[in-house]
């Protein structure tokens, strides 16, 4: 069976709409890609020889979308070439691993990982064959002669995949040494780091500790009591802003916020450096956290993000074995309403904060996440996410957000994505997507030809710019 | 750039369901209009002389929908001439203010908001030239000179309108003055007032005790107790019936219903009365109150409608500033199989009682209410309300809806709004999207032609008549 | 008015998807029906001659989709001849009933009860008018004179239907005679029971005791201990199996899973025994049930089915006169993630575990099962169940469901039926459904040919023989 990627392809198929959105694809497709939010390792581009590894290690074993789905067909991950942390062996046969995949590729049938590693395969590596059991070692091959080529390095990529910026995400103790050996390089590309605190502001994190210890370091400050946290916490926000950090991002099971006492907030605080927390400790204490990271947006201008919702590491069996990001994190019901009363109450109406939140929870659209951004000032919905980076979620996202809190209270696509080869074709769906939508925006006379022409350039490029405050900086 | 109202707008791209539409739509576009519940004021119809005042004014000043969105992305209100109530002056050039609403006309692309106000400008006042920042002027002038004619006072709109029934929406306090000189005027029109309670059995309504001193005053009952508080309501509520009123309205946060005992009722009210209420004294007394309500919509008649599931006031700030309704209502989760059990199984079997459920939270859509109002004989379930009354509102709401409850335990439509001029183009967009859903269920075969033409009737005129109990009365 | 059955019904507009899904339709529309979970009568296949009774008996009155909807208009459902268990005379004059029915079938313009009762008449009985007023009583006439014939008696007909599996749905205690009546029988076809335990593991369940007596009986064990309850469970998962069992069902209104002690499961079985719970009792007792049902699926290899969130017998004054299943069970907001957890956590990485999810809360399906089945290798997801047994409840399905989770780890489609005669209508909506969606694919070439032929005869047949482990046995 051939592979190809029809011009065409995630349009509707009513004539009209689909012309009309060809041409809206058009105005975009060539447009450079704003990545604000990510979870690319800035490693790779820190070595100027660095390479992708096996067509294995580039494209199955860091992506938990892909195992996850074996996995739940009754397949090891170990098999995979996962690592158990038990040290009992994995696979190393490469070959093995990409066989396996390509036996179990019916499984993503209509699933957004098809639709990416078939463009990644097609545009990236110019296969032209399906991708199944019989094709596989062919396959594997054409990918890795490629490979060992200069033009595949990272670095060449990033230029190939004309990348204007890329944000990465990087632990509050980060002492962004990658992104200091990128800076002092002759290649001068657009490439960020974003704060994430989570694994200090919450008190339960696995770790804690241990993440205190590594945020004296960096910060040199000796961390003792809650004040000294904070301030430490304020040196590492101006560290990553000196290198071109234009948000932070937190991710919460409940969004809930919700300021305390000072002497509150010592004694929890001093409660979890002895490990001694009490029930509602962690959580009071994010909650509280997340007024203080709001205050601290407003005083530096660091964009803040909510990634709410997720119950990390629902399987045990499988943290203990193989750790986290493998696959079994569940969303729950969030709920934002309540939950934001207080930080958007004290920040919401402030022209210097921006605050984007991100849901797992799709019945939150219409009905809070809307309404809210649709009323503070303060207040943008980020791109659908995870799960729902998908064409049917995008089309949900666009049907149930849109006509409350128009256009120009969302913040563009992000492809939070930790595969570093998947970017374009993440970016290039959503401009599909983007296009049709406004494609049947027109032709339902919802909108005019002209609305639309300017509403695709924002979809595609300007939103993201804007909303992550790019545009002053670049 | 042109603003041109297209024949074939809001419907399917596809061509042969859009025939289908057109021809469904143009059975109904000419029916009058059944208005059975909003807020337009009823003084507006009392002195024939009165006057729409300025296009801001008119349509900027009074409308939520558009003073929040400008707010959301930083906009000041008094700029836009809302009242602040601290006293420093807002704008009052409404030049000024049309200009502004102008320059971020954009914001609106793909909103209700901008498809409303598209249809007025073209169809009420005759403009053909799209809004922007440089038409703002001109299109000011051309509505300022239609407005002082005698053809564009609300008399004469009315009638132009083709308006058969208007129902206002009246606090239980409510002398209906403006209603009685309708009444006592020669222009014999159908405007009546609908019962909402909220202030005088919310306990914890701003200005409560305000309120049962005037529904004291205007019923001539001294209110020092629970049965003569029930006094006074039976009271109002003959008196609204004594001008047409069909029906009650009532806005709870959650719609618990449940009886308590009327010594418990005594208490909370004299508790109410010298302003000490325990915690949860106004959530009983109004779970009670709804039950109470249905009890007396059943000996007089009444059409009971809740509106459950919108946290008012929201922003601090801008209630503070601005007073209510600026678009600071958001809302939250809702749960009706268990809040509604008691007043269900006390009174949904009767046949002489009505109640009409509305919501904000969609996710009960095909959950809860359809099953509800698919079972109980007293239970119908209201048009998509508020952010939902959109084209892709009201197409979730159909396809939700309908396959579980059917069309006949649905109630056509209502318009809810507070902003007159809008009447007719939000009962168009209703018409066009049941015209359009409607022709998608033929095409389909889902149901054949002859169903069709009685389907379209009903959603556009029949349902609301029957369901507001308005055949018996006219 | 001519009722008949086009030929491209249910498929989209669009002529070239539309064509696609007439291949696609074509490829499956013969295949024989598997029915892997179903409420049909297996008395009516123990007698040879047995009689499928009255239009009316056979059509209307075991139809809770039917006559909740007439109820839901004012019809007393004894004017239905559904008896009243006060012994008031139902009607039972069965032409009164099924032109009452008639009279009033405009209700179901839209619903899948239309379109499964349409489907019903023009090809199992031949009838070629709608149903109305006017031709009420020659349908009745022809159906009728049909129904007397041999060729319509319900093994005829269960060939006719081309049914490969039928399986029932019986009570744990149940001596499953019917069932043996057809094995003694020379009529080799397949139906198989299922064990459903809810009413001795629901320890709230009306008639507990009664129930646990029969169990007693049937097993002869003599259950005065929880371990006797849980050896009674076990013998009659045994016998199940005998009479060709592949699975279990479980209704529960919240699908919370802890394991208790055997202490406190002994305690609360005596309290139970004695009639005396403890208010959390059945819910604890429930919970831990579905622990021991998981455990006991790992070693007896029956699939494990749950069908949570059903609030059964809302309305108390019909559960009173009419009885269970009348049309008043209505759904609930339902939580997977937290509430499956420890069942989960112990058995969902089981390899012998295998656990199907139905759900009344589609906020669900892209929130909590699709990843959550998209993870778990014991788990899958069951096709849209009772009110989203219809076009747009299985089109939301395949939107929200399988871009996370993937089409093998969704189980293809069950009728859950009591009306047998419906079976084939139910099946062929779900083909067409089917069908339309995966032509829907090809046309936006999110899959390609290939991939459409495959997934199709999937979901019409391959995925329910293969999640009911029909495969092994036949």
């Amino acid at each position: 069976m051939e592979l190809k990627l029809h011009e065409d392809r995630f349009f509707s198929p009513n004539q009209p709409q689909k012309n009309l959105a060809i041409q809206y694809y058009n105005l975009i497709k060539d447009l450079p890609i704003i990545s604000p939010h990510g979870h690319v390792n800035p490693a790779l581009f820190a070595d100027p020889k660095a390479n992708l590894g096996s067509p294995a290690e580039l494209l199955i074993m860091p992506d938990h979308y892909i195992y996850r789905m074996l996995y739940s067909q009754g397949i090891d991950l170990q098999r995979l070439g996962i690592k158990d942390t038990n040290t009992i062996l994995s696979t190393s046969d490469h070959r093995e691993i990409w066989q396996l995949f390509a036996d179990h590729y019916y499984l993503f049938r209509g699933t957004p990982t098809s639709i990416w590693l078939n463009h990644e395969l097609s545009t990236v590596f110019g296969v032209s064959e399906k991708l199944c059991s019989d094709t596989a070692q062919d396959i594997f091959t054409q990918i890795e002669n490629k490979l060992v080529l200069e033009e595949f390095s990272p670095r060449n990529l990033f230029d190939q995949f004309n990348i204007e910026v890329l944000c990465t995400t990087d632990a509050a103790w980060d002492r962004l040494e990658y992104h200091q050996l990128i800076r002092n390089s002759q290649w001068k590309r657009d490439i960020r780091p974003t704060f994430r605190p989570d694994g200090v502001v919450n008190l339960d994190s696995t770790g804690w500790a241990d993440n205190i210890m590594k945020l004296s370091e960096v910060t040199k400050v000796d961390i003792h009591s809650y004040n000294q946290f904070i301030d430490a916490l304020e040196i590492q926000r101006k560290h990553f802003k000196e290198f071109g950090a234009i948000a932070t991002d937190h991710a919460v099971l409940i969004p809930f916020t919700q300021r305390i006492s000072m002497s509150d907030a010592e004694d929890i605080f001093q409660r979890a450096l002895i490990g001694d927390l009490y029930p509602e400790d962690a959580y009071r204490f994010s909650a509280h956290m997340l007024m203080e990271m709001a205050r601290m947006s407003i005083e530096d201008g660091l964009v803040m993000q909510i990634h709410p919702g997720s119950f990390r590491n629902h399987n045990q069996f499988i943290l203990n074995r193989y750790g986290s990001d493998r696959g079994a994190d569940i969303p729950i019901q969030t709920e934002f309403t309540r939950n934001l009363y207080e930080l958007l109450n004290e920040y919401g109406n402030h022209p210097k904060f921006s605050l984007i939140l991100f849901t797992l929870d799709e019945s939150t659209y219409g009905r809070e996440l809307a309404p809210l951004a649709g009323h503070y000032p303060a207040l943008k919905i980020g791109p659908p996410w995870w799960f729902f980076d998908s064409i049917n979620g995008m089309r949900r996202y666009f049907d149930q957000v849109i006509e409350t809190t128009g256009l120009y209270n969302t913040v563009g696509f992000n492809d939070d994505t930790r595969a570093f080869p998947s970017i374009p074709a993440r970016h290039d769906l959503w401009r599909r997507v983007s296009a049709n939508w406004v494609a049947e925006l027109t032709i339902r006379r919802i909108i005019d030809e002209d609305d639309g022409k300017q509403m695709i350039v924002d979809l595609a490029y300007n939103l993201a710019k804007k909303s992550y405050n790019l545009e002053k900086s670049s």
